[in-house]
C-alpha cells in the first residue's frame, strides 16, 4: 500500500502559497489507518520502549494506537495549562516566534525507554521540544517516528542523533 | 481491573473548588490502557459501525485506538480553523457561553454507521455537538462511549436516545 495515496493536498492552507498535506483520508480508510499503525509498530517492536510520547492533537491519533498495539503506556504532551498535574515545560523556536509544550513531571521515569511519535516532521521544532521534555525527565529516547516528512525543510537535522523513521517522504 | 484506581483526583483544577479527574495514569499504565480500549471495543464490536468520531484532544487518545482495534476508520472533530478541508461546524451551549466544533464535510457518508467517543461525559455539551455534526452529515449513530461519566452533571440526558456506555461512573 502506498500511503501517499491517502494524503490529500490542500492548496493555500493555512495561508496562500502553502500546500497543506491532509492526513484525514489516511485515518478514515480502515486499511490505510491499520497499515500506518502496523508499520510504526513493526519499526519499533524491538526497541524495548515502555512509553510512547506524542504531542497534541494530531500526534495523539498515531501515538495512542501505537502504544496500544505495542502494549506499552501513552504519555500526552500538551500546550501550557492543558495538563492538570505538575508539569515540566519547554519553549522552542518556530519559523516565526516560539511555542511551548508541557508534560507531566511523573510521566516518564529516569532511564525509561521512550518512543517519540508525531504525524509530521516539518522544521522539527515540535520534535525538538518533545525530545527536550523526555530528556529533562531522564528518559532514554530509543526511537522517533513520523508518518510524514517534509524533506525540504530539513527537520531531520534536529533528530539525527536518534533512531528515526518516516512512513511517507514528501 | 478497576479503572477508577487509574484516575487521579486533582483538587482545585482548573479552578478552586473543582476536582479534576486526571486520566493520564490510565494511559501510562499499559494494562489499564489496554483494558480501557478493549472494554470499549467489546461493547461496540457488534454495532456494525464503520467510523469512530472523536473530538480533540483527549477524545483522540481513546477514539483512535478503538478505531484501530475494531478495524474501522477514524474521524477527528476539531475546533474551528484546525481542519484543512471544507468543514461543517456546530455551535453548542456550555455552562457559561458557547463552543464550536467542526468536522470535514466528507468525513461521514449518508447512512454510515458511526460510534461517537470521548474521554468524559460532564454536562454533555461536547457530546451533543458531535451528535449534531454526525447527523448533519447523514450518519447513523449506533453507539456513544465515554471512559468516565460525571453522573451528577446529568449529561446522559443529552444522549439518552442512543445506545451509550461509560466505563467509570463518578
Amino acid at each position: 500500500m502506498d500511503l501517499r495515496d491517502h494524503i490529500r493536498d490542500i492548496p493555500d492552507y493555512p495561508k496562500e502559497g502553502i500546500v497543506f498535506f491532509d492526513i484525514t483520508p489516511m485515518l478514515s480508510d480502515p486499511d490505510a489507518f491499520r497499515h500506518t499503525i502496523d508499520c510504526l509498530a513493526e519499526k519499533f517492536k524491538d526497541s524495548g520502549a515502555t512509553k510512547v510520547v506524542a504531542a497534541e492533537a494530531r500526534g495523539f491519533i498515531f501515538g495512542a494506537p501505537l502504544a496500544y498495539k505495542l502494549g506499552i503506556g501513552f504519555v500526552p504532551v500538551r500546550k501550557p495549562g492543558k495538563l492538570p498535574y505538575r508539569t515540566n515545560c519547554v519553549t522552542y523556536d518556530l519559523e516565526y516566534g516560539t511555542d511551548t509544550l508541557c508534560m507531566h513531571e511523573d510521566a516518564v521515569e529516569q532511564g525509561e525507554k521512550v518512543l517519540v511519535i508525531d504525524d509530521l516532521l516539518a522544521t522539527g521544532g515540535t520534535a525538538e521540544g518533545m525530545l527536550k521534555l523526555v530528556k529533562q525527565s531522564g528518559g532514554d529516547i530509543v526511537g522517533i517516528g513520523f508518518v510524514v516528512q517534509l524533506g525540504f525543510l530539513n527537520g531531520s537535522e534536529k533528530i539525527k542523533d536518534h533512531e528515526h523513521c518516516f512512513l511517507v517522504e514528501l
